[in-house]
């Protein structure tokens, strides 16, 4: 098969690891039969300096017209306060938009290899965790009406103003998603809000409810998102699913990527309704280290592996590309972010290759 | 001195830890000379089932009448869906902006004696921790504007929203409350915000770097909220004083405690202008074991050390207070949340006894 892939290097380590997901991709498609048709666009900073847009129209319209797309990472102090106001995160958050991606799938993994990583106690976290958070992408208060009123006569009184807005049908289909995927795991899902509070969140709960009936197998249950910040460290171990807002779960999906200790090894993707997908690991751009061949290319690869699983549906090559990357740390294969005693220290170049010749 | 303190135990395991931090002050003004009035009053569940009301008028003028405020706890499930709408949060919400409380100070401290607890690794935790998380408390999603807007020929398009709405005058008065608090600690603010994606979070750095001009020994940074969820469980030592909004404040407060893994030792206070303030334990009303002997009345205790620090300019009186109980955890005594191997595990009373001995 043929397939259209644009990629999104990005920013910082964006090329670094993007360049050794492709190189692994490229292996798959030669072992399994298949053709991947590569249109590197820019977005973020680098769109910025080239482009003078974080989101050209150009990157939309390959992205639109492709099976997946492919990100690095974007960002950069480079373009912190920039006097247009446009910023390497307004890309990304518009190509969520342009592409409808409502709902985003972060696993928090905790690899048993890594596991000492953990900044939990071995007692809280164990051999083993997954999580799989569902985050609602393109709505809430990320995308409310934004509002700022200067008062010329009493500048105490100028205000700026964000609202958090759900429709019925952009809760549903978030749920839907978060609910499916429960019934491919554990068939536990937990909504979290701030439903005590919010009127937003009472009208999630309704949903939710609404949807659940059509999932009689799956356990479901509420949590107060404060609540749920302190279940994640003290006992990370009760949840499967973790369905949540735009703004709750960008907070929920980093604390638990952190608690699994291999931030550096952690995949998401990013789905519409369609199969077009955005995969991207969870890291950011790093700056500092970028083109020095330091940085993990692993929660890249694993993106792609996401992305052949979810766009693509090919599964067999995405559980290939998995089943390489746990080879490579069986065999003591380290990037110097989880590199620990009796391990061998090795770049991002040589990561990919090791993983690509494990496929 | 002639104080009148306001009491409301409110629910759970509130009666019992209320009447604890009682016995406590009492001592206090035994041995330094002062006289505390005790009003008890009614907010929350209790509330709701004798007078129809989560928070009663007569509640909230005996509050605006007193000194200060002493707070159990509030909530359970007995009253989660009352067909009125009305829940015993609302009650606690309401106090705090009845007596326009705009300023929550939460400090989230690692007992020595405790540190075993932490559901951190020790080389994280390390043998101490204290962070204060200054967190605005009348203002931003918890209450602006909600609505709730009903679509009958189309269901999928009714909707629900809350506002996130600050005005320069609310930033500045919590910005100022914590560099106030960071002259009297280590000098060091991280004001924690999405200025990446929020309107309102931009605004905020604004008046921040405004008001900071007025602080010039302060050492201050800006940091994302979803970084600082990771931060807290990772490095949590980078932090001194954490000032922020409501919502992230409720979120990253409950966070910061759990780490501490003393939260039934963790004391708060909510301040407005004058000297009034509402003092609570962080922890909840835990009805499972209310009325049982079983609570840990520590964290209350420690409140109503606050409260003559803030409210009753008690300065000696409060160390006094955190001095005794001190002294009672190097004695061994523990209740049953935060017992360990070898050491004496006692009841709320006991506790509650043992504290005001040793004042
Ligand atoms: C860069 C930022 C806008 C983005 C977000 O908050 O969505 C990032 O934190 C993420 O979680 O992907
Ligand atoms: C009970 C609830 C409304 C409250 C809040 O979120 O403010 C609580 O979680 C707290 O932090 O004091």
């Amino acid at each position: 098969m043929d397939f259209k892939i644009v990629t999104l290097p990005g920013d910082g380590i964006g090329p670094d690891i993007v360049t050794e997901a492709v190189k692994v991709l490229n292996k798959v498609g030669e072992v399994y039969g298949h053709q991947f048709t590569y249109d590197e666009q820019m977005m973020g900073g680098v769109a910025i300096d080239h482009k003078g847009s974080s989101l050209p129209k150009e990157t939309i319209d390959a992205c639109l017209a492709a099976d997946a797309v492919l990100l690095g990472a974007v960002g950069g102090p480079k373009w912190d306060n920039l006097p247009n106001g446009d910023r390497p995160e307004k890309g990304l958050l518009g190509i969520r938009g342009a592409l409808k991606l409502f709902a985003n799938l972060r696993p928090a993994v905790l690899y048993p290899q890594l596991k000492h990583a953990s900044p939990l106690k071995e007692e809280i976290i164990g051999d083993s965790l997954d999580i799989l958070i569902v985050r609602e992408l393109t709505s809430g208060i990320y995308f409310g009406e934004k509002n700022k009123v200067v008062c010329e006569e009493d500048d105490s009184k100028t205000f700026a103003s964000d609202l958090e807005k759900y429709t019925v049908a952009e809760i549903e289909r978030i749920t839907r998603v978060g609910f499916d995927a429960a019934m491919k795991r554990n068939k536990k899902v937990c909504v979290v809000d701030k439903a005590n509070v919010l009127e937003s969140s009472r009208l999630w709960r309704v949903v939710v409810n609404r949807v659940a009936k059509d999932y009689p197998e799956v356990e479901y249950s509420f949590m107060y998102v404060d609540n749920a910040a302190m279940q994640l460290v003290v006992n990370p171990k009760q949840f499967d699913v973790i369905v949540t807002s735009n703004i709750f779960g960008d907070i929920l999906s980093d604390e638990a990527s952190i608690i699994t200790g291999s931030i550096g090894m952690l995949a998401s993707a990013s789905l519409g309704e369609g199969s077009l997908g955005l995969y991207e690991p969870s890291h950011g751009s790093a700056p500092d280290i970028a083109g020095q061949n330091k940085a993990n290319p692993i929660a890249t690869i694993l993106s792609a592996a996401m992305m052949l699983r979810y766009s693509l549906n090919l599964d067999k090559e995405a559980n290939a590309i998995e089943a390489a990357v746990m080879n490579v740390l069986d065999a003591g294969y380290r990037t110097g972010d989880i590199m620990s005693t009796d391990m061998k220290q090795i770049g991002t170049v040589e990561m990919g290759d090791l993983i690509t010749a494990a496929i």
